[in-house]
């Protein structure tokens, strides 16, 4: 998966055993859908697989709803089992509750084991937005079986874009999206490159105290002067507990990397509860992380002995960890990690830049062309950096309807997000005290009131496109 | 192109030398576009064809409009020629003028001459309506240069299909589109397979008398027990004045496909003046058609007389033309004529059926199994008969705006037009005395009045939708 500054929208650290402890239920189910809806070259089809549970609904209702979960970029029990207000509202509205996994990840591998084998790119082809919401659009044909049912797409993160992508695009087969941190402007021309990185900096300089910034922006120049020598090169794998040691430029690049990687994951799973979304987490993960970096430190070595305490908030909270794999952030995940690596170098072409001065992050621009030849390099691809605005309309969402848009100022991907409704049948929810997607899960004692009132107007509007339909 | 009982929405019998006498004016050009616009297999390209006029734009306006025709199945000239109502509102609305030539036709060959190869079924594979919308996406995006411009999509049939699709794929492109006599309902399981024959048959019966509706319907038959001996194959023959003589079953089969198919061009072109559209014609054509058959004929011989002197109104009104072609309704076309019976062999899929109790056409039925294995056998293609109403949302039209569907009730298309409008925010309008999309055409003195007022409501929504923009 790609850094942050890449443009990475999830980060997948798949924790073994959280599925053994389901909290929500459902039949694993397999759909068969052409590989290319778009052309008659071939007919060739693959299976997709989606959960379904209809425990919730009410067999004497001829029209019941069914709440459809759009996924993305990974296996679909992960995200059945981190968006639990899907399964609240279900048992309200008396919903069929179905997940769909996006085409190319977990078990919905078009080419099985073969769809990410290096030397035949060609198994790439097929792995577009377009593509999945068809699928998704066959799939909710298929199970309305002739019905007419009214449909809501949900969907978090990429899951969110692909929520409303589908509302706007086929609005007669979905009644209504909530389109959960959904940062669908994160594109070419229409937001600033370097804002990921600037909320991701708010939200640490307001955490614990603004020494957490300034401590993190100094730490990359330290980490260079350190790794200048080979002692200071082992002094700092030591102090990081690193498995493979940093031995040259490259490790030292991709250790630090790695760590703004990490700080984005955090604003973006900075939950006020215990969680395992992205990796195991205390409570308000951010916050404990500043917490070791309370202190402004002018020397070098106890600077990088409080950043190893801090990180190990993220990287081994459990205790269990043995060494920090800073050379694969996918460790632990539960597919191959390469997914949203090629969406980022088809279709989901998210500029991310950064400036030392105003961010706690290492300098850094938005280079296409270097952006364009990795891709190329790696799978054979050539972004389509204008495919998704030129279709899905950029800020021009004034045709749209019956979306809600939530966002939590938190999230770095806020961003991105559409934050202003362009007419009266969008809906913008803004959740001031909200990481990435909060509203999406499980209601929690410790949520805080703005979620609890998100989740309620949501399901109040959610409730009347239902009632209307 | 195949006859109407097979769904062919334009019979292109170009006229030569119809271009000599262009009354519209513009720049051919050529815009570049990917082969396929949803895969990453290939980064193949090539030209589509447009046409140009910038002479109505007001260059001190910062954001002039764009009048943008969506081509259809033809030579992009033959609509330009044919659509003057889009040059006369040009001018009010000082639009610059674009007429887009559609994928696969006129000279917009994705492979050139070897496009239509029949040894190469792959060739065809990317001849489809989302490319079609995605390539006028792309042009339109490109001749907007970075400004935001009013764009208004104009069509007529099938060429109205998708300036109705494009607005509800792209609104944010389209401020809105003019779709004239576009029978989008005309699908599997929307409209009832017999509307388009039931209507061709009343236009007929109330054109001149009833009896021109008896003849026809009695005239199978006759034609029938007629071929059943030699001498009375040569007979027909020479009455028709047929080029190819009728030798056997076939070639009846093929003279009475051809009748058919010339009386349901007629009803289309069924204008109050000479026209050129799908043949040279008088005004009114079916009331000429239908004096020659307006005694009730007993003697057969004296029908097929009349017929053949009727049918002359469409195949020979120029008294030029040496014999009837029978076998070739596309003879004197500016293309290769197969560009429609492939859409209809892969999306464009519309069920023709009729019932000789209640129409004067014969009975038959609608069979999608043979539909498709003569797609398969003709062209390698398997038709995919919902795709369109899955895309498009068939009758469920609830979240679409800015559309004004007009249809003819003289119009055998009509039957699969929109005719109630689904919001306030579609405009339907109804012709009662409108031939296919006379509306579309050049003024004419002799319009009847439904057409004007048509043109004048038409005028005003559109200015509208620019006003608003």
């Amino acid at each position: 998966m790609i850094a942050a500054l890449c443009g990475a929208l999830l980060i997948l650290a798949f924790e073994p055993g959280t599925l053994g402890n389901e909290k929500f239920q459902y039949e694993i189910k397999e759909f068969s859908v052409p590989l290319d809806h778009f052309s008659f070259l071939s007919n060739a089809s693959f299976n997709i697989r989606y959960l379904a549970n209809d425990s919730y609904v009410d067999k004497k209702n001829p029209q019941p709803p069914i709440f459809f979960y759009t996924g993305n970029e990974g296996d679909i029990e992960w995200f059945a089992q981190n968006s639990g207000f899907v399964w609240e509202l279900a048992a309200q509205q008396r919903a069929l509750v179905i997940f769909a996994e996006h085409r190319y990840y977990g078990k919905s591998l078009p080419y099985g084991a073969d769809t990410f084998n290096t030397s035949k790119p060609e198994h790439l082809a097929y792995f577009t937005v377009e593509q999945t919401l068809e699928d998704y659009a066959q799939l909710i044909t298929y199970l309305r079986n002739g019905k007419q049912l009214p449909v809501v797409a949900f969907g978090g993160s990429y899951g969110g874009m692909l929520a409303a992508w589908f509302r706007m695009k086929y609005p007669h087969i979905v009644v209504g999206a909530l389109a959960a941190s959904a940062p669908i402007l994160q594109f070419s021309g229409l937001t600033p490159c370097d804002i990921f990185n600037k909320i991701t900096t708010a939200v640490f300089e307001n955490a614990y105290n603004a020494n957490c910034t300034a401590n993190i922006g100094r730490s990359w120049k330290v980490f260079e002067s350190m790794a200048a020598t080979d002692a200071g090169k082992k002094q700092l794998s030591d102090i990081f507990h690193v498995c493979d040691a940093i031995k040259n430029a490259d490790d030292l690049n991709n250790f630090m990397d790695y760590l703004e990687e990490v700080y984005g994951n955090l604003a973006m799973a900075n939950y006020p509860y215990n969680s395992t979304f992205l990796s195991p987490l205390p409570a308000n993960p951010v916050r404990q992380l500043c917490f070791y970096l309370k202190d402004l430190h002018q020397n070098d070595t106890d600077l990088v002995a409080s950043m190893a305490s801090a990180l190990a908030v993220y990287t081994n909270y459990t205790g269990s960890v043995k060494c920090l794999d800073y050379k694969d952030s996918n460790a632990g995940a539960s597919y191959d990690g390469t997914g949203w690596e090629i969406q980022s170098c088809n279709q989901m072409v998210m500029p991310m830049c950064a400036n030392n001065n105003n961010t706690m992050f290492r300098t850094s621009n938005w280079d296409f062309k270097k952006v364009s030849d990795d891709c190329y390099k790696q799978f054979h691809l050539i972004p389509r950096p204008y495919d998704i605005v030129m279709r899905y309309g950029g800020r021009n969402l004034e045709a749209a309807s019956n979306i809600i848009f939530s966002n939590g100022l938190l999230d770095p991907w806020s961003g991105g997000g559409v934050l202003q409704a362009p007419n009266n049948q969008i809906n913008v929810i803004i959740l001031p005290e909200g990481a990435h997607h909060l509203d999406l899960r499980q209601s929690n004692p410790l949520d805080p009131p703005s979620v609890t009132v998100a989740r309620q107007l949501e399901a109040k509007i959610i409730a009347q496109w239902i009632k209307d339909f």
